[in-house]
């Protein structure tokens, strides 16, 4: 029996190593321990941020919302145009509902080992959102499917250096638009167990996905109020816009303690200035108004600044993104979240049309960027390319494995007497090596970090080996991460509920006219 | 006539900026705003600087020079063994001399312009360095020549984003061994003006170099000792040995008042323990001794600490860089260069077989890394690949683009005013855009940097381009500057004075049968 046992045992553990197809780093919370880089000084941030105050006093901001212009008008804003719903609001004003807002707080999941903390100095990676096409190295570039969500799902539910479960990663484009969200949510709570997105536009949709967390959860509605469980990236139509179904969905996140992450379209030169004080007071100016309305719909709503002002190519109007301005935008854009005391999000984009090397360095650039301005929510984080019209699923190995290694080398480096190993040090004779050392024997498994991707051998045995770049390595690790998905557990009777939720949601929608 | 003149001035100025065949930023120096990233703290590093002292205290370090070994003996080492050359150096003594190196120093050019601030808060790109192979995507890879060299030399003249001419950026294997340093060097001194390296092998070498300085700057071999116009990387023999030829070479640069890099060759795992911090200790150690030497040689020789240390792959011994491991021992080896205010070496590498994914996000995390560890001499910045032993003249470009990007980004940002727009900001509509705007057309040409590489146009027209990724575009660049590259003017006199000086040393070193 005892034999038996340990051969079971032995298989067992075999299966389980083939079916870690992909050695990653566990999956675990990201604490940033540095300290964010202050690019600009007091001063000139009191310059920005004072043109955004001006902007809300003088110039105001359109609330496509004539229930949001009320709500604006009991709290203090002045309303300019009640037709446009444009408002006016003063500083006091907005830094009093600004206040209101949580520095930090917990998003929860059906698993609570898959609970975020957001804000401090965490570091949680969001999926690529709301990207139209999808493109693979064997099937191209096209327009995205509810097949092609699912795989992105499972491939992203695999990785753990990613946090959330994201939401409309890719459009489901074969889908009919009114029910397109429900199909999303069932498959985020049965195929991925992290936090998962809602669809911002309009309450109906946002109320399906709060109505879906708390079936999976297990909790009612009033514990869902202090236990925020999804959330929506909510864009301004810049300039100085939000629009009627923005507002709707904002409005239903916040009355429901879910959160809202704010982030104004301030691109430089279209919907903003082409100078960056510019367009950083723009989108300071939008991300406070939105955020202090929250507050009025309900104090304590969490909330999160984002900041996603880059440049355009001036030739064409396409957003340009990993640039030196956006570098610079993400670090100023910290430096006024933590103003506030608020949590920030910034984004890991590039706009090149390949996973290439320009697509590399962008990211780079961009993932540097957000760490070093504490960005508490890195969207994007895995797979986007093109500016956002393409998720691309190499893209999203490449991502992983730099994001991987920011994390590591920001581990705590072990400097115990056996770390310094003066002992090793005497051991080997001048002109020595280290390779056989006990030292090093007894450490070589696990000594250094492992990467995804990065391969290590030399030049001849690549060649022979077919001179695959880190690109088309990447396409072997997702579809290996794919096969070997492994679906997280899900109660039946929740999975039973959700379904019947879908089904009779489905039924008011058609009977609506809308499907 | 002044009709004719204007004609000819417009013939000239269309001339200059089709030789202007690629935008790139103008030339300057490179000045680092930020604050340095403090990976570890005091206490620790404290623990990384005693275990090094012991080192050099209970083990001490070989110098394969009987000459370099009395000179240690006489400033108060303790020769071990007079036959290998090992010798013990008390921390007292160790301190004493390094804290006689400058802080900040000036390399001369033959071309003031050129000349390099070396410490501080700047940043100075080299070239790659000492690469056997070349590469690039028509000719693939193969051994270099002196063809090659002079390629790399007119590629990196050209590029503004790099402070070095170099020394041997790739080998020149056509040319015989005991003359290839005159070759290199007569093309060093004719097609660039920039500050240029030396061979550091051996006395007789280094003199050819500091001969061949002075012969291009005008100035007496006194006025050189007081203005460093070229150095070495010296490389220890890791583990805590320095061979008779190195040795040679950095008394001979010491002697003459030229500048050393030294940097210890301490890959964990093979030359130094299979720890960081041992690693580290153990480069640290190296470092401080051979600099005091140095001082002993000559007190004020200008020199850099070089931290090279990273992480080898333990299944083929390979070397790997831009790995978690090696961004972790750049930052912490620029703290421990600051404990002395020595200027501080380290490098842009990356271990990849190809410009790809790999060699791009290695190379940024080298970068970075570089940056936010104050380093003041970016070595390998611009072309190193496959671990060193590829100069890529597409890595090149694609390094240029990401130096460029990172320089651009340190740049002040502009908060006049005009910039914070609040009167643009006013002109444009609620849901409006700023394309047209005068704020905007006013200053569309020069807003926003202009990359090397970098594509914004959409997918659809990429494609009928032909779809060409950034390492092929980089394939053209590298062409445009090399077909547009400018000799920089030499008096002819000087030319002359140096052919008489090789000519000289060529039927010297023939006669002496080294040929």
């Amino acid at each position: 029996m005892t034999v038996e046992r340990g051969a079971t045992d032995r298989r067992a553990r075999r299966r389980a190593e083939s079916s870690a197809a992909v050695q990653q780093m566990p999956w675990g919370a990201w604490i940033n321990p540095l300290p964010p880089l202050e690019l600009l000084d007091g001063e000139s941030l009191d310059r920005i941020e004072a043109t955004a105050f001006r902007v809300l006093e003088e110039l105001g901001l359109e609330f496509m919302s004539p229930e949001a212009v009320s709500i604006l008008e009991r709290n203090g804003a002045k309303v300019v145009d009640r037709t446009t719903g444009l408002v006016c609001l003063g500083r006091d004003v907005v830094k009093a509902f600004v206040a209101k807002s949580p520095h930090l707080f917990t998003l929860h999941s059906r698993n609570p080992d898959r609970n975020l903390t957001i804000g401090g100095n965490r570091i949680n990676v969001h999926t690529v959102g709301g990207a139209p096409n999808i493109s693979d190295l064997d099937r191209g570039r096209r327009p995205g499917t509810f097949a092609d969500q699912i795989e992105l799902m499972k491939l992203q539910q695999g990785l753990n250096c990613v946090h959330f479960a994201g939401g409309t990663q890719v459009e489901a484009q074969d889908l009919p638009v009114p029910t397109r969200h429900l199909d999303m949510h069932r498959a985020q709570v049965t195929l991925t167990d992290k936090v998962f997105g809602a669809r911002g536009i309009g309450r109906d949709r946002v109320k399906d996905a709060i109505a879906i967390a708390a079936i999976v959860r297990g909790v009612s509605r009033e514990q869902l109020l202090t236990e925020p469980s999804t959330y929506t990236i909510t864009n301004t139509n810049s300039p100085r816009r939000v629009d009627k179904e923005l507002i709707g969905g904002l409005m239903e996140l916040a009355e429901n303690g879910q959160a809202v992450c704010v982030t104004p379209f301030t691109l430089a030169g279209a919907m903003a200035p082409i100078t960056l004080a510019g367009a950083l007071a723009q989108q300071h100016a939008e991300a406070l108004a939105v955020i202090a309305f929250a507050q009025m719909v309900r104090p304590g709503t969490p909330v999160v600044y984002g900041g996603f002002t880059s440049n355009v190519d001036m030739r064409t109007g396409a957003p340009l993104f990993g640039t030196p301005e956006y570098v610079r935008t993400t670090l100023i854009g910290g430096q006024l979240a933590r103003r506030y005391g608020l949590p920030y999000r910034a984004s890991n984009v590039n706009a090149s049309n390949a996973v290439d090397a320009q697509a590399t360095y962008e990211s780079a650039m961009s993932i540097w960027a957000c760490v070093m301005s504490h960005t508490n929510m890195m969207h994007h984080g895995t797979g986007w390319l093109e500016g956002g019209l393409v998720a691309s699923l190499e893209k999203v190995i490449i991502d992983a494995e730099m994001l991987q290694t920011m994390k590591a080398w920001m581990s705590p480096l072990d400097v115990s007497d056996d770390a310094l190993a003066f002992d090793a040090i005497k051991a080997i004779a001048p002109g020595g090596h280290f390779f056989g050392a006990d030292h090093t024997m007894s450490r070589f498994e696990n000594a250094f970090h492992r990467p995804l991707l990065a391969e290590g051998r030399n030049f001849e045995s690549w060649t022979e080996a077919g001179s695959i770049d880190a690109t088309r390595r990447a396409n072997g690790v997702w579809k290996r991460m794919i096969e070997h998905y492994q679906q997280p557990p899900l109660d039946p009777a929740k999975l039973e509920e959700v379904d019947a939720y879908i089904a009779r949601r489905r039924e008011e929608i058609a009977t609506s006219g809308l499907a």
